[in-house]
């Protein structure tokens, strides 16, 4: 299944086609979106019977997939190459701070620039779709309504000043623009191998997989629930591979007119124009 | 006015009696009490003609008073003379991390201590009534409903590692108790000056005034909203001052058995047992 958010409205994306939730279930889901997670065992046994949308999907249409979770989970340093190019070693429990949610932001929405140290970071983001309290690696998956793809869009600057918490670097508002859709895990040949790039006016800057994660998606979910509980529609920004524009020589940062590109395998692209 | 969480419902303490919000409005408000942040000028005038209880007031049924913000912004190292005990020096932009909101517990809940590493943090904690976007700082106080008593309970050995983001280990389960309600501002004669202190076992800890704050509140709110909207609900954990376990000679931890009180003038106390 591939859920998206059309104009406010929970829709199936079935190929070129879209279905509208509410109308197709005849108002027994949606049209909220973030009410699907909360009873994501019942949404996806109803979306598995659906197969013919209604309307032409149009990617002008398409918002935040999952615009208010609870919490949001975010992991720096999660990739050996990234932790590597960065000098700042690979931490032993995963790295996490939040992108607050405020932040968060359509998978077509433009970003606006605020200052001159402004990052890239391609992502996968998982989502919960089942309260995760304590749960083991091994089960983890079955927690997890579905991937998307995020941007941990940062302002190294501020990143770095604020008691070197990541936190506020990394949530100027438009900072996390997520989507195209979800898709759910069971759509997805191997979920814990998929690739990863990023490109900025084209040019590829970012090239990876996930099967490269210091802490793979079920190992977070462990750690993390080993904490706190992860609710349904809480996100996880996984962390990035190598390539960000900081460590280059010369370092590259974004500037208004560039355009970001960021795709996962299986999942899609999103595109956000700077501005 | 002081707005309480009364087993799942709003209620306002008037002297030792409460008032249940739904059952005292005719239905207009309430009985949840994060949807009375979302009108919080509604609710407040309404709130005023309020003038006495019908059920007295039991300190056992007092529950969170914010128990689901969409983002809890949390600041550290915000009085000088914590900054300076740390060792980790004054930042010039607030230190803010998160708790993230599955964490947040009761004015009275016990909290369990998961090592032998854990902390205390008395702190004023701030509750958003009105979007906060891009604010000034002299007209902050303007957004917020009011304030609480926050424990910033703090897991040393997480705290520090996990790339240093501090996040996690303040994170634990029941590692947030507020309360035991939120005071509107109107009823502080100097929001900007109160007297706070934290005890275990009776013995004072902790003991400051919110005007040693290095960050405000307003200006807290005005830093914050300049990169990300604060949204009504939203909490902000100002911070704590000097005190805390982890600098003594030798390092004081806490441990089963022990019971954690929280003070603030205005407020009142919150009280929390070890397990």
């Amino acid at each position: 299944m591939k859920l998206a958010n059309i104009r406010g409205r929970a829709a199936l994306v079935l190929g070129d086609e879209i279905a509208d939730v509410e109308t197709v279930s005849g108002g027994r889901f949606g049209p909220e979106i973030m009410s699907l997670y909360d009873d994501w065992a019942a949404f996806a046994a109803f979306a598995a019977t659906v197969s013919a949308g209604s309307a032409p999907l149009v990617e002008a249409g398409l918002g935040n997939p999952v615009p208010a979770p609870r919490q949001v989970f975010a992991i720096g340093l999660n990739y050996r190459s990234h932790a590597e190019e960065s000098g700042m070693g690979v931490p032993t429990v995963p790295a996490t701070f939040t992108k607050f949610p405020a932040c968060l932001a359509g998978p077509f929405d433009d970003v606006h620039i605020p200052g001159d140290t402004v990052d890239w970071e391609v992502e996968l983001v998982a989502v919960i779709g089942a309260r995760a309290d304590r749960v083991d690696e091994a089960d983890a998956w079955a927690n997890v309504a579905g991937v998307t793809v995020g941007q941990d869009i940062s302002d190294r600057t501020l990143q770095f000043s604020a008691g070197s918490q990541f936190s506020l670097g990394k949530s100027w508002r438009g900072f996390g623009p997520l989507g195209p859709w979800v898709v759910s895990v069971d759509e997805l040949a191997d979920p814990d191998d998929l690739a990863l790039s990023c490109a900025v006016n084209g040019e590829k800057m970012q090239d990876a997989r996930t099967s490269d994660l210091i802490f793979s998606v079920p190992r977070l979910i462990a750690e993390l629930s080993a904490v706190v509980p992860l609710l349904p529609g809480d996100v996880i920004f996984t962390g990035t591979p190598a390539g960000v524009g900081a460590v280059r020589q010369p370092p590259r940062f974004l500037q208004p007119g560039d355009v970001l590109e960021s795709w996962i395998e299986g999942i899609g692209t999103i595109r956000n124009r700077c501005v």
